[in-house]
């Protein structure tokens, strides 16, 4: 039996630290990152942190010629600053928003507005189907004390359930996107062993750029440099993940990262490194056996580890939600105790005028104040406690699922 | 070639109205729903506004022996109120929630807080693979003047996205839920011509119920009779919508509601009524041909009303965007207008004291109040208006799809 002939795809991934008014060199950058998307002429263009609309429709206009299908993922108050660009016509879309994402209140941390989410779009070339996903999940701020890695496996196990859900019709399946998660995090694991995804750097037959691919890189003049102290070589944090059902193959022939600096110019095209895998897809012969992900106990155990972390996120969830309640209460104690003085003063139970009207009017407006805003921490914990719950619930179900019935997966 | 036999599934779906302080015997009812499921040894059993845990807890524990399997859908701050109950077990799930539901300000409509999402549950019955969705839609508070109708289509376009994109594998899908839309509204003509779903109603061989499948009815004792004044034989408003693959048909051959009354009681189940199906599944000799959901050229027409719906919406979600970003400017203003006064007696330019203290303050707490209102209703609109926008263009690349390749669709 003779075989067709490889389908040829080359990727482009990367996070464009695109923020209106904070990044710097913003413009500029965005229209060197134009030129080389229309100079190398990639077929599909993964980008993340496009946060401003203007900045995706000058994109757009410049990538017209050789992209000239596009596809921008609007969430959040601020959008999911996710967007893809195709040389081949995108047939659908889907939007999955993570159910948590970071505290609104973390105002310097600005995640919560973005609207952490996942984009799919449908793509079919040479009567393959592809599904190709695009994603940023949470930032980590302290490798040490990170607050929000139960919030990023959260994200990680949704990103992969949304992956199985939606791709089963899928001949080929392309993730890109910044996961914010190094190869060996449990994030990382727990999603390759759950999809089945292959990782293109550690596939690649060939590869040029960054040393061990790294994709935030202290040579890199917008990086910040007491972050990556530990790490002198950088870290990778910027993937392409493929798959294929067992009648196609996907080999990656060549994975490439920029090393900082533009070409020929003094500034690089982001705070990332982009990463750009040319892969090759060959329809089998006849179908091969169905490719499993991870070993299942294997597997079990990444899913334990997973569950550990977010059991840990619900006592701190718990607490925080115990504690703004508390609050809240002694808040009301406080409006309550104001209330009976006045009623004291009018009733004339109490002779004269026995507090500062000025001094009293301004405690009642700060109790009131804190009342609203324990309140409304307390909803939003209220909600992290509950998705929490929910998320450990489901991995105590995909584990008890893998134990009994081990063949079922994939 | 032989037939396989066929299976006979029976489901239940019900909007239990099971509001903790709110619903009217609540308790009793559930008591009462949970006694019904029993008898009647449901195979798969679908509700809704099952909004307390404890509720969900006391049916598990009675449903142990019918329908061991189950599965409670947590999200937004009181949770989604979606569970289902299987006699088969659950392989997997999913929660999407929908990206727009209602305003968090109309605390007397309280469905924001619900966060209103579809549940997925996947499940094999006899090696055939039945994705179950559960679901429940916004509202409809006045049919003449339905300020969320453009929510409530946009929730419709998300669901029959959702399960277009997820039941790719699945052999036979089926939904049951509230959709709080009559059958020929615009949302549920969308939902069923993208999705292809059939309505058990008007395919049921048998029926025996209120008249015209009414699930909203003058009789029961639960409903608003005001509501229902123009419709006196109530309203049919929760479904349960299937379909097969092309190797699998699937039949209704009898649906059932309840009639008001529990029989031997004084109270209904809940202000709904409960739909009953009883489906017959069959492999069919050999595939046919795949079956189409709405000619095309009448879901383009579909497509095209819901998009102005959504038009209308978002003309609406961009004045109130103004309006509060207008009211936050003004009262930013007011406070530097006080700002400045008390610079200008703290710089010995105005003499004496020009206005009182106390007023003054209370001025500037309320100018205060009024700039963090209006600004939170700002960035809500903010995302209201992207979530619409985004909708908008995603139907419109639907329509185009639909015109240009009429027959990738199914």
């Amino acid at each position: 039996m003779e075989k067709d002939p490889a389908l040829r795809l080359r990727v482009f991934d990367l996070n464009c630290w695109a923020i209106r008014y904070l990044s710097k060199q913003r413009q500029e950058r965005i229209r060197l990152i134009g030129d080389r998307l229309c100079q190398e002429g990639f077929d599909l263009v993964l980008l993340q942190e496009i946060w401003s609309e203007r900045d995706y429709s000058d994109l757009k206009a410049k990538l017209g010629g050789c992209c000239p299908f596009s596809h921008y993922f609007r969430s959040g108050v601020i959008g999911s600053g996710l967007c893809v660009f195709s040389k081949f016509p995108i047939l659908d879309t889907l939007l999955y928003q993570y159910s948590l994402n970071g505290y609104p209140y973390m105002l310097q941390h600005g995640d919560w507005f973005c609207g952490k989410s996942v984009g799919l779009v449908v793509v079919r070339i040479a009567e393959i189907t592809f599904n190709i996903y695009v994603t940023h999940l949470h930032a980590e701020y302290s490798r040490e004390k990170d607050a929000y890695l139960p919030h990023r496996v959260v994200q990680a196990w949704e990103l992969a359930q949304f992956i199985c859900h939606t791709a089963k019709a899928a001949d080929v399946v392309l993730l890109g996107g910044d996961l914010n998660m190094h190869p060996g995090d449990v994030g990382v694991r727990l999603l390759r062993g759950w999809t089945g995804l292959h990782d293109a750097f550690t596939e690649a037959k060939h590869f040029e750029g960054c040393e061990d691919g790294c994709t935030l890189i202290p040579n890199n003049c917008f990086t910040v440099k007491s972050e990556l102290q530990p790490f002198p070589l950088g870290i990778r944090i910027d993937y392409i993940l493929y798959k294929a059902v067992s009648s196609f193959t996907v080999k990656c022939e060549e994975l490439r990262t920029t090393t900082g600096t533009v070409p020929g110019m003094d500034i690089p095209y982001s705070d990332h490194e982009a990463v750009m895998a040319m892969l090759c897809i060959q329809r089998r012969g006849r179908a091969a056996g169905a490719t499993i992900g991870t070993a299942m106990p294997a597997l079990v155990e990444v899913l334990s580890e997973a569950r550990t972390e977010v059991c840990m996120g619900l006592l701190a969830a718990r607490q925080q939600r115990y504690s703004s309640g508390r609050m809240a209460v002694l808040a009301m104690l406080l409006l309550l105790l104001q209330a009976v003085g006045v009623l004291g003063v009018l009733g004339g139970l109490v002779a004269g005028k026995p507090f500062p009207t000025l001094s009293f009017s301004l405690l009642a407006f700060l109790a009131l104040a804190i009342l609203l805003l324990a309140a409304g921490l307390h909803l939003f914990h209220s909600i992290e406690v509950k998705m929490l719950q929910g998320t450990k619930e489901q991995m105590e179900m995909a584990m008890r699922g893998l134990q009994e019935q081990p063949l079922h997966r994939h």
